[in-house]
């Protein structure tokens, strides 16, 4: 589920989850780097931020991935989330327990559309940027979660059933923020073309203060790399 | 996973994945006739027999459910199924294995949205009217598949890291299509109300000679019940 792909020439095409932000630019960039072609997705599930898909659209040309598609899953008609619901307030401060940044079944709904790209593809491999340390606490993005995920996938396929191994790979999961930053800066991401913060403006200026800005701010701190982060 | 739902006062709500098939409208009414308040979820993914959808309204109207909501995810733009392919044909003779009209990880789609609207409403049971006796082999209509849904859904979810347990229901999953439809009449589902074809028309009229349309004809023959569907 982790770490560095297996590769050989069946396995070099895999499916990507790009939301724009710089956990997804890390995992394109990680992706590429131990030899797989990337199938970029993104969903647009009516996020508030919706700017971020013009940066995944920028961020996937400039990472020259095989193709990338953005497909609309209307995830406001079901509410439930300050992301999808303009009416409440996304959180500034830090709060006890899951924050109401929380998407309902979001990554398992974008890992559904992605395993059937998958699939139709002939990809064995789809690749998450979930990560569990300096994050939200959702819980679709811990390790015991993408571990049923991949058991679920060659359960759920025809390619599955068939005998081929879908893996499901969350190379960030186990890094801190500056980790990622580092590891990503390494393969030479442009965090600039990447966009984390919950209210980003129509042209991607970051609050600053919200959970994702926050954290990103203290990762570029910790790793001791310039944040180019353009702000509000 | 199967049978009939535990009753109190915490679990009387239930979305209900509903088709506009014969499978789900039974679903439907079992769940009722356990005491489910329903919510009905159709998905409106590209299919080539849409007219579906329409046939699931005036269900969904009949039964008198509390909302039904139709969400649309494109799957055509990811293909690989003669039902979401116009170019493609759908089979009309019995196929070795599983056939084209497998749809990729279409269960595991709607069902993660399912998922998500029964996280919002406060709901803990969500039915589905997969079947895997009389079928076409489709890998997401298996009970292993099912239960691996349900492991997934208590780990990707806030309410299920807070002890809340999901259940995934799919009543019908060991049931002959025979079966499936005597159990449909007993709770006085109208069939006439249903599509099963696979390239119905407009209207709804089915073709006769899809692996879908074989399988219900066999059914209501088996049965001893009279088939209302309307045949072009």
């Amino acid at each position: 589920m982790q770490g560095i792909a297996r590769m050989n020439s069946e396995r070099r095409k895999a499916v990507v989850l790009v939301s724009g932000g710089l956990d997804s630019a890390t995992t394109i960039a990680h992706a590429q780097s131990n030899g797989f072609t990337c199938y970029a997705l993104s969903i647009d599930y009516g996020q508030r931020h919706i700017s971020e898909l013009a940066f995944a659209q920028a961020l996937c040309k400039s990472r020259k991935v095989a193709e990338h598609k953005i497909i609309k899953i209307d995830l406001t008609q079901i509410g439930g989330s300050s992301l999808t619901d303009v009416n409440q307030k996304i959180p500034i401060r830090e709060t006890e327990g899951i924050p109401s940044t929380y998407v309902p079944a979001r990554n398992t709904i974008m890992l559904s559309v992605a395993l059937g790209w998958a699939e139709v593809l002939n990809a064995r491999d789809v690749f998450v940027g979930a990560n569990a340390v300096d994050y939200s606490g959702y819980p679709d993005c811990r390790p015991e979660y993408i571990t049923a995920y991949e058991k679920l996938a060659n359960l759920a396929t025809k390619a599955g059933v068939e005998g081929a191994m879908f893996r499901i790979h969350a190379p960030l999961i186990a890094l801190k923020k500056a980790e990622i930053i580092k590891h990503g800066y390494e393969l030479g991401v442009d965090f600039s073309q990447t966009v984390s913060c919950y209210q980003a403006s129509s042209s991607g200026a970051a609050c600053g203060v919200c959970d994702s800005c926050r954290i990103r701010k203290a990762g570029f701190s910790e790793a001791g790399i310039e944040d180019s982060t353009l702000y509000m």
